[in-house]
């Protein structure tokens, strides 16, 4: 043995892995294969540093590290020794092993495919990519001071609450104003995404076989949101006003609702349907998600009051993210809780570990207060307007015979129609080919609907983006 | 009604909200609330502004904001009129609304005060609060430069994948170095927190019904995600190498190991058991979830290589943070994923939410990379080594008599045991109102024994501070 091992082991100098740990993990395998048996003798570490044409050093160092790690027993004097009971004998172990030794992950994970959400493309965002921020045009100088003040005021923080209290109160202020929302800063909770906080909200309020509502065209993140808690999902088709509320044999228990701009036709929820959606929940005993996604930007009127602010009673859960008004790498989402349930949801947030970090929150809380995020929004706003004002005439321009567009109130986004029963799908795949990011109709609709059409972001792009790829996608519509 | 309204309306110049939105919310709020009935039509804002001593403006504001939120209806040369079907008429909804109105939370969410997890301190963290690294000695500037960086590269950055691979890599190549670590870089999920991990883990593993393996005393936070997910948790007894591995009547699916130091004992798992949990993970067909929480700190030999990199086939998910070896306030957690399973994981991600910030993950790239990382892993090890054997003499020394302190190989806390039978929750309870925090044993223990004890962590005092604390407590414990 003490001739055969040097032939098993092989070390290199090739820049790569130090000879020290090349030796160690060789030898840690030779134990665990089995090839060095139980109660063997290794060879000396001198004898192991000859044979192989090592320092001594490297070969001690090697003995040493598997003695501490308990693969083999020193003792002075004599040569190492092969521990017992350390092989895997992955022979014997597979002929025991059921089935292909493939993990199978549960029904939910499985499913997750099926759900084709979200839509994920590589590379560098393109035009009309949706969803996205004009990332150019973020003050990312104040933003990095931001972050700068928030690591540096670390140490002076005194309390540990998982809800950053000076960005419940920036946020807060801000919404007030702004949103129409009414609620104390204890009310805010700051989770890692919106997403995230659709999946605290949906498995805190939803038991298997619950009934919930969702819009046709929606959001497919509360559709997988309430499937993964078992809920049974309606999609609520829509009218001109947004979600049409019809009687149906069951009563929902949650409601998902995107009133500033629904996703994704862009129509604001008139105050009309707000009131009649709150009176419909009052008496059905249902909670409302109000995802104001980007309801920060509106071009029209000044913005209708949020539903959370209008609602009689608190049972609605006001959904928002920094990663619209701001940039997308921030990444903090927010919910504006009914106080009643603030502790429980705390607590929820703890156990499904959704908390945001406390230095991006502390940076968000001075960004918001010293006004760089209220002049970034309004900034942006006066921005955002003119490239839908330039996009909905560049498609008019480009395709106006092919495509129906609405001018969205505010947002990012807008929907093209196109003639019913067109493959959209097809259409937007084509579209890709050319570089073109667009997201089918027919992937947002959860009823059964000839509508199709092509949702398209705006936002971050400027004219001559917009320009140049309206063309490419004139072109290919025609 | 003309006269009748200015004496419903109340508005005050105390500085609080704007003399508009006063107004405006006061007017919106009759209307909701039927006082102002619909057809009926208002005080011209002239009129309005008089009668309420304001100016011309505010009431044209106040009432031009109300029919563009849909309140009123302004046509030209008449006076506003109240639209219609805006009232939600409170008393008939409240009699028409089942229940108290109370709204009822999901079984998980109101079985989560049943849990006991996690202990929650208020105020400032105080000696000796396990699990937190101490923050006075992390390099604020280095690390706050590297977040500038960050956020200032951001418009450089070209691709959008949820899990940065700067980050990716950086960690890799620090985890195979320093933790044996075998493994892709893009087999690392970024995730908000380690507990995030777990959840993530457990939903896509486990089915209701499965069972799992948990150490007793254990993590508290992998019972409550085993929970959550439906399975049927097993709570396996120590023995002085960790985990004993029982034949059990139900074969687990997932098994939750401390290896590096047992969550809450400190112990190490030495090779031998390690490769026993191996083998008998691979025959059962199990997986295993190996959270090496504080596994950067290590006392004594060089630190034992993870489970996962001795694996014989891939199904150790290596759980880490860097809430620990940075401090609590950076909150980003990590998995070592099988390679099979990370497109599906990081699907899985997505649909929970659970995103870790670009700006964050970036920065913690260009710390490790600068050597930042491992420099202040490096020295922390040597001060917490100083404060653990501190706080192994100054426990000796107070309460030698009363309490058996076992020396833990490496991590941020430690575990002393009381008398059996001691109720170590009332003695918890005294030492806080002294002002010294502890977590009881029995909170931790999830089988019947009689074992008791403190867990105690060491790492984020000086030594002036733990000989005050440790005396505090000497004296409450005789």
């Amino acid at each position: 043995m003490d001739d055969l091992l040097p032939g098993m082991l092989r070390v290199t100098r090739d820049g790569g892995e130090t000879l020290t740990r090349q030796l160690t993990d060789q030898l840690r395998h030779l134990i665990t294969e089995g090839r060095l048996a139980p109660g063997q003798r290794l060879p000396s570490s001198r004898q192991l540093a000859q044979s192989l044409g090592l320092s001594r050093n490297t070969a001690t160092f090697a003995i040493e590290q598997l003695a501490a790690e308990g693969y083999v027993i020193l003792s002075a004097g004599r040569r190492p020794l092969v521990a017992e009971g350390l092989s895997l004998d992955r022979r014997k172990l597979s002929s025991r092993t059921s089935g292909s030794g493939r993990i199978t992950v549960s029904a939910w994970a499985s499913s997750l495919h099926r759900a084709n959400w979200p839509p994920v493309h590589d590379g560098r965002p393109r035009p009309f990519q949706p969803g996205l921020a004009d990332e150019r045009e973020f003050p990312h100088d104040d933003w990095s001071r931001c972050l700068r003040r928030a690591a540096r005021n670390a140490p002076l923080r005194r309390d540990r609450p998982i809800n950053h209290p000076p960005l419940q109160e920036a946020l807060r202020s801000h919404l007030v104003a702004h949103r129409g929302i009414k609620a104390d800063a204890h009310q805010i909770l700051l989770v890692p995404t919106a997403q995230a906080g659709l999946t605290l909200v949906a498995h805190a309020l939803l038991e298997p076989g619950d009934h919930a509502w969702i819009e046709s065209p929606g959001y497919g993140g509360a559709n997988v949101a309430f499937h993964a808690a078992g809920a049974i999902v309606s999609a609520m088709p829509l009218d001109a006003q947004g979600m049409a509320i019809a009687a149906r044999k069951e009563t929902p228990r949650l409601i998902f609702v995107t009133p500033s701009h629904q996703y994704p036709t862009g129509r604001l929820m008139p105050i009309g349907r707000r009131l009649e959606l709150l009176r419909f929940a009052e008496v059905a005993g249902a909670c409302i998600i109000e995802d104001d996604y980007d309801g920060e930007f509106h071009y029209e009127a000044r913005p209708v009051a949020a539903l959370q602010g209008l609602a009689p009673s608190p049972r609605v859960f006001y959904l928002g993210t920094f990663s619209k008004a701001t940039y997308a790498d921030i990444r903090i989402g927010y919910i504006v809780m009914p106080e009643a349930l603030v502790e429980i949801f705390e607590l929820a947030q703890r156990h499904m570990g959704m908390l945001a970090s406390i230095t991006m929150q502390d940076a968000l809380a001075h960004f918001i207060s010293a006004g760089a995020y209220l002049g970034h929004i309004r900034r942006m706003t006066r921005l955002y307007k003119g490239r839908r004002d330039r996009m909905l005439q560049a498609l008019a321009t480009e395709a106006g015979d092919r495509l129906a567009v609405e001018a969205p109130a505010g947002g990012m986004q807008l929907l093209a129609r196109c003639r019913p029963q067109t493959n959209d799908q097809q259409l937007s795949a084509r579209l890709l080919e050319a570089g073109i990011v667009s997201r089918p109709l027919s992937r947002m609709l959860y009823h059964k609907t000839g509508e199709r059409g092509l949702f398209l972001g705006f936002a971050a792009w400027n004219d001559k983006e917009i320009d140049q790829a309206a063309r490419i996608l004139g072109r290919i519509v025609r």
